[in-house]
């Protein structure tokens, strides 16, 4: 069986309900005020109006950031993964409206880009490593298939099309490069998926491939004064953020977008996380659809780089703020960067990698990434959102409202609303349960209806249930015995079955109303890091289940730092602290601070020590009280 | 005694030779290297070429940073102490040819400033916060005073004599107000001393006392289009360079130039270090000079919050980049600033609160930062510089042989050239010997004339000779005890005297021919930091001696941060290694690093640990080898 043939009778969203203590809540506080506030967004930075006026065949008066067209499309995106699961038809008309104004501002041959039409028709294609006209075109046909396959209206599917093949006019063709920020490569590929039009597969081809072998980036970084985007802000922002192409001496940098090497070549992940991951995920997708062992091969040597290198406990990625992105194999220092959009970005990568290869171990990750890196990314109360993801603070970091350059809300509202993707998936005749997320789905495996509907007490403890009825149809269900799980228990019917230490159990039958009862139990784990990872030398994180913790100041009397040798003695669930969560809670020891007055620096030993109680919080749900320090590492 | 007769008959650097095997070579390459270099930098900058335009009335055509001046001014006080310590024509010759052109560039009036007789005249003491019109007058009249005490030549005290009236019949009447950065008010203070004219006095009493309640500054932050320097670069350098008197918000930080209040009421070291060094250095001669209670008070007050609350281990100050200067109580980040001039400031402000008060705590600092938070600044071959002097580096951190802004080089060889003044001193009728390095000062106390000659080993072994001869006059000999002594022996003519813990021991007698025998232990110290301080939780440094010590990768087979709990065995003195040092070997435990293959993270205590040798070397002597990572705080 190809991977191609794998995934291709996949579950769709619509067939996926969600109805989880956990999740739930998060999704509809997504739901009803993310997205909505997304919308007023909209109309309030200027996005909506910029489109009006290109449609009204105005010039200049362009609002925001050069790449906000992405705003309206992602928006689209995430509503229309609402619009799958559940009718809503102001939500809709909405959404058409949206639509109507962008099918309006395409221009006669499929071009579609506000800040060009409005400010420099003329320098179309001119400033690829910049100024997004591809990143702009992937989301607006990101959304096109979203709102396709929830609707199955093609308003905006056909607008992606004419403007993907006015991309794929242009380049070969006119224009020889590849975006400085990918994007396109996995839009393309889903385009084809839904098309079945093979020039998108291989325009998506063209892209990945060219990557690292063109010289397209490397000039224009060098003559910036030929390029389009001088008008935006006269030119000075656009100068300013180009220095991540560059090294400190001003030249090229071929790593920020990937370009050090044709990407079957690469060996480790580089540059801007957020776009690293885009790609990855693109070149997921065509290694599915061509079967290509090169490049499955470069994949999973770079997820073995990443998650074995370069990647923090809770699944963040990208330690630097200067470019946004990874630097060098073990620096994981804790004012991490981890952008919240890069362990989105992990969460495509991840669910590719499963779709390609059925491997449990990048459904371990999703879980990981999901609970953790992304989820500390979401104010409790779905208002704020962090950018970066800082594994220790000082206590100056915190969730804003917005961003100017805010790909972070939209991009976790449309996770949020495509999380059921993540939960089952159909590999060949199989059934896979990802996710133990309470809901259920209804779908067909090979010809047979198949019922499995989920009660889920994650992450607070590891029993889950399953009902599963397909008419007493036999089919092969594999559930995910999560890397995490110290000891599992699986019955059927009470029936008890061996289960594997991690990967997949598979139980088959013919299911009919049958019940299976998971528990996977849940100890609180002393974790420790390579001894090669300098920040967290002499540190130990406190995990349980798929949880990172951290300690909050405002949980503990003493400064972090004071902390030493945390033994945990207890957990204990409080419904009424941060909406709920199981706290770890024990003893550490911290230095007696008689007789330091009037010293700053005395020999050693001379301090005695005592244990003190210290209470530890999930890390997703740090800064959501008063403001503090912070610390996921505490030292050992 | 008042503190102003305490020292106006101090011991004069003429009086003083060096010859110390530690620090005579570093001296004789300053001379040799450094000030010769530097006087070819006054050429190469343009810095001479500013002052020959002027006093050719050309126009426009400034070279260099908009300070300029200082450079040269500089480079005549570091070569005037070496010229009060021996003949050299040549030298002289030189100074008197940069004098004279100094002295044409000044104007009818007495104003003395490159810049602004060059690029904009009209604008002269309109910029006091960014435009250091004021600190190149400082340094003006330490130079001339300096010159005039080696030389007795009175050529460019002249100059500086006008330029001081000048200022003086400006301020407080003109215009009210402070300078951004401290410096002519030490420098008023100094040319007081040697003019007896008390409006220099009255002058410096001035700055310091209006400083904290002036408006001026906060006026000038608020507008900037207004003020002289516009024309400097286009005014872009000062505008961006301005950007440290302001918060984020952009509204104005009293507390980098240190006005948050009055000096009187200040309770914390803050803002820039060595604005706030020079400014505490200058308010402790006025205290000498006034004798005034409150001063005084707050004066040590100052000093107890810098030296409990915000200093290096190694005598540096100031942990931020970004105001070059202090933050808050016990933030002292490993990737310190602590700027080479902010050492140099303490050294000066240490030497005149001991001038004050007679106490050895002064005293001992100086030895603490002239050994370590000082001498690190320096290459060992002299030639190299650090302006920042982290106590931990990935190996990406070294000197370099000039600056832009090159305020670290010329303040470096002043205090070189100058060291004799730290060594000895008079206050009242009782000699002190403050630091133990080799060579004599011959002076005369109390009509009687004194002869004493040293003899020392430090900082390698704590023996030192002192052999005083005053032909039977008796003199009030203090000797200091250090505090790092962890014990001592002193003997006179082989008799035994009893030396308290620290402190001065007093031996008077009449001298004729003795010798005194001094032996100070230097046991290996493993110091820990206070509990508030959080880069160094759970951390050791060793120091031996005066010195503290580091560990460097070229010493050392394993990544720094893997060695734990480092065990002192043995020191060695290896004169083949960084110019002749005294090392400190020991085992430390580190991790197996077995059984990582593959893992980033897995549960604590599955690692054996097991113990290796380390070679730990002065910290002064950093970076002197091939590139690598340094950490003076090791995980205890």
């Amino acid at each position: 069986m190809s991977p191609r043939d794998a995934v291709s009778d996949g579950i769709s969203l619509s067939e996926v309900t969600i109805d989880d203590d956990f999740w739930s809540p998060r999704r509809e506080r997504n739901r009803d005020v993310t997205i909505s506030y997304q919308y007023d967004q909209l109309e309030e930075s200027g996005t909506l109006e910029n489109f009006r006026r290109v449609a009204d065949e105005e010039s200049g008066g362009f609002q925001g950031m050069w790449f906000q067209d992405t705003d309206a499309y992602k928006w689209i995106e995430a509503a229309s993964y609402v619009l799958s699961q559940r009718e809503d038809p102001e939500l809709e008309a909405k959404v058409d409206e949206v639509i109507s104004l962008i099918a309006d501002a395409q221009q006669p041959d499929g071009y579609l880009n506000t800040y060009f039409s409005l400010v420099e028709p003329e320098n179309r294609w001119t400033n690829l490593h910049m100024m997004h006209e591809l990143y702009c075109a992937g989301h607006l046909i990101e959304a096109a298939v979203a709102h396709y396959r929830a609707t199955e209206k093609e308003t905006l599917l056909e607008v992606a099309v004419d403007f993907a093949d006015r991309v794929d006019d242009v380049f070969g063709n006119e224009v020889e490069g590849v975006p400085g920020h990918e994007e396109i490569e996995l839009a393309l590929l889903k385009l084809y998926r839904v098309t079945d039009e093979t020039r998108y597969l291989e325009l998506a081809k063209y892209f990945i491939d060219l990557r690292g072998k063109e010289d397209r980036l490397a000039w224009e970084i060098d003559n910036p004064e030929t390029l389009g985007g001088a008008e935006y802000d006269d030119g000075e922002v656009i100068s300013a953020a180009r220095d991540v192409f560059t090294h400190e001496d001003g030249t090229y940098d071929r790593r920020y977008a990937q370009a050090h090497e044709p990407l079957r070549d690469q060996e480790t992940v580089e540059g801007h996380s957020v776009r690293a991951m885009y790609l990855f995920a693109a070149a997921t997708d065509l290694a599915i659809e061509m079967d290509e062992d090169e490049l499955i091969e470069s994949l999973e040597r770079l997820w073995t780089n990443m998650t074995t290198k370069r990647m923090y406990v809770t699944g963040g990625l990208g330690p630097e703020e200067a470019h946004e992105g990874f630097t060098t194999d073990y620096d994981l220092r804790n004012d991490a960067y981890a952008e919240t959009c890069a362990a989105i970005g992990s969460v495509y990568w991840n669910q590719r990698l499963f779709e390609l290869t059925g491997e449990a171990k990048y459904a371990d990750l999703i879980e990981r990434t999901l609970y953790n890196g992304f989820l500390a990314g979401v104010s409790l109360d779905g208002t704020e959102f962090f950018y970066e993801n800082p594994l220790e603070s000082d206590g100056d970091h915190h969730r804003k409202g917005w961003f100017t350059c805010a790909c972070c809300p939209p991009n976790a509202a449309r996770l949020l609303a495509s999380l059921g993707e993540y939960v089952y998936s159909q590999r060949g005749s199989a059934l896979y349960v990802n996710q133990y997320l309470g809901g259920s789905v209804e779908t067909t495996v090979d010809g047979a209806t198949v019922e499995l509907s989920q009660d889920s007490f994650l992450p607070w403890s590891g029993e889950v249930t399953i009902d599963v009825d397909a008419e007493g149809a036999s089919v092969p269900l594999r559930l995910r015995i999560p890397e995490w799980a110290e000891s599992s228990t699986v019955t059927v019917n009470g029936e008890s079955l061996d289960a594997p230490a991690e990967g997949y159990l598979e139980v088959e039958r013919e299911w009919d109303d049958d019940r299976i009862e998971l528990t996977f139990e849940q100890a609180v784990t002393r974790l420790e890091a390579h001894p090669a990872v300098a920040a967290d030398a002499g540190r130990v994180a406190l995990k349980r289940g798929p949880l990172v913790y951290c300690l909050e100041a405002v949980d503990n009397d003493r400064p972090l730092q004071q902390y030493e040798d945390p033994e945990p003695t207890s957990t204990t669930h409080r419904p009424d602290l941060l909406e709920g969560v199981t706290v770890i809670e024990g003893e550490a020891s911290v230095p007696d601070r008689q007789g330091w007055d009037g010293e700053l620096y005395r020999p050693a030993d001379e301090t005695a020590r005592e244990r003190t109680e210290f209470t530890a919080v999930p890390y997703y749900a740090w800064d959501n009280r008063e403001p503090g320090a912070m610390r996921v590492w505490l030292r050992s």
